[in-house]
């Protein structure tokens, strides 16, 4: 049977996440509905990572084994079909070895965070960005981004529902970069704890507006306790862009 | 009376254009109500441009007499409120000179036009870009849109609809810009006829699937007939994105 691997958009605003829930709609359920229509038979996908209620993605990747001859190109046209009107999209799909699994074969996963730093309300981009009024400092945001980088126990960082089994990650990557009243924040790392990157823009947006200074999130961070974080920020500006294999 | 200058982000997915209509809900009525809330009077606001139904803006401007001591942040922090949950932001608020005029001050237009170049359904962005399916090949769109630049006869580009006096418009600016799988379109003029920008999109297009040249644009330019337009693109993709004064 052959094992599909598809890129994956959605917008989460109608989700209850990416896992399959009791209480409401997920992107998973939608999926393997659109794969059921497609193939008549349950399928059951994985992914590289599982979204909270309201995040979003512009390429999630996922996997499932699927009793088809159709062609790659025609089975992701086929399950888009299926999709609507509901707004998730195979943005690409292919065959992949056997042994290819989306969550224990992806060495990288990468996020961005978008905050629009104004004061007017939002409109078309609610749901879809963190509006933050205070003008903020996106120079000292960067500063206290990098305590962040490297190898460090990020128990800080993490929702009390994490099920990883240790707290320790290497973060490789948060940039701070404005563009108008547009700021992005871009975190990559292997792996990440539950909530990590929300809880780190939140505390970020305290840097921005002068409530913290740089070396209270080194101090948080060394303090490994949850009760020090500042902020969770919304999973509203939250998107899975990327996640990268051997 | 002091006059009051708006700059104003609005969604154009629920409207039925800026202008107010009988037949449906628009931005002009939501903001003079909203206004007319705050201030217990009617008033009349003049926009520099009147999009139509389904267009989007960034940053239009517009004006209106209102006979309050609100100061103006004040103002557009209380519109703001009674807006709510229109999709309608006043971003900015300031008072200007009694014969400032939002419409006839104005001595540039400009818009964007957001194509999403790809075979998958649109997600988030449904109603807010243009998707388009075939490959698209942005150096011979921008070849083109050259042929537009500069001071023509737009008949061929005009709306049955338009109720300009003249066809002849200055295009100052037209630039076709690929970033991944979108495609933004940059159009700047004094004053646009109505449908120009959709018109020149929707040509541009045609150009970008190899269905025309950049010499058949020259060709329908200069038939002056509005019979020769290939294609209107929809409103989706467009956003008025600034308006520029003395």
């Amino acid at each position: 049977m052959p094992r599909f691997a598809l890129t994956i958009e959605y917008d989460g605003r109608p989700f209850f996440g990416w896992q399959r829930q009791t209480n409401g709609p997920s992107v998973q359920q939608a999926i393997e509905e659109a794969i059921t229509r497609v193939v008549g038979e349950e399928v059951r996908i994985h992914a590289a990572g599982r979204t909270d209620a309201g995040v979003h993605a512009t390429a999630m990747r996922a996997h499932c084994d699927i009793d088809t001859r159709l062609a790659p190109f025609r089975l992701g046209e086929a399950i888009n079909a299926h999709l609507r009107p509901a707004p998730v999209a195979i943005i690409a799909c292919e065959i992949v070895a056997d042994d290819w699994h989306a969550r224990f074969s992806c060495l990288g996963r990468r996020y961005r965070y978008d905050i629009i730093n104004r004061r007017a309300p939002l409109t078309w981009q609610h749901g879809l960005a963190w509006r933050v009024v205070p003008a903020l400092d996106e120079v000292a945001m960067q500063a206290a981004a990098d305590c962040l980088v490297g190898h460090h126990d990020f128990t800080t960082f993490r929702s009390a529902h994490c099920q990883a089994q240790s707290p320790l990650r290497t973060l490789d990557r948060l940039d701070v970069i404005r563009d108008g009243d547009r700021i992005a924040v871009f975190a990559e790392a292997r792996s990440f704890l539950h909530h990590q990157v929300r809880s780190m823009v939140g505390c970020l947006a305290l840097v921005g507006q002068s409530k913290w200074t740089p070396d209270d999130m080194r101090n948080i961070l060394e303090a490994r306790d949850r009760t020090q974080l500042g902020l969770n920020a919304p999973p509203d500006g939250l998107y899975f862009v990327g996640a990268d294999y051997p």
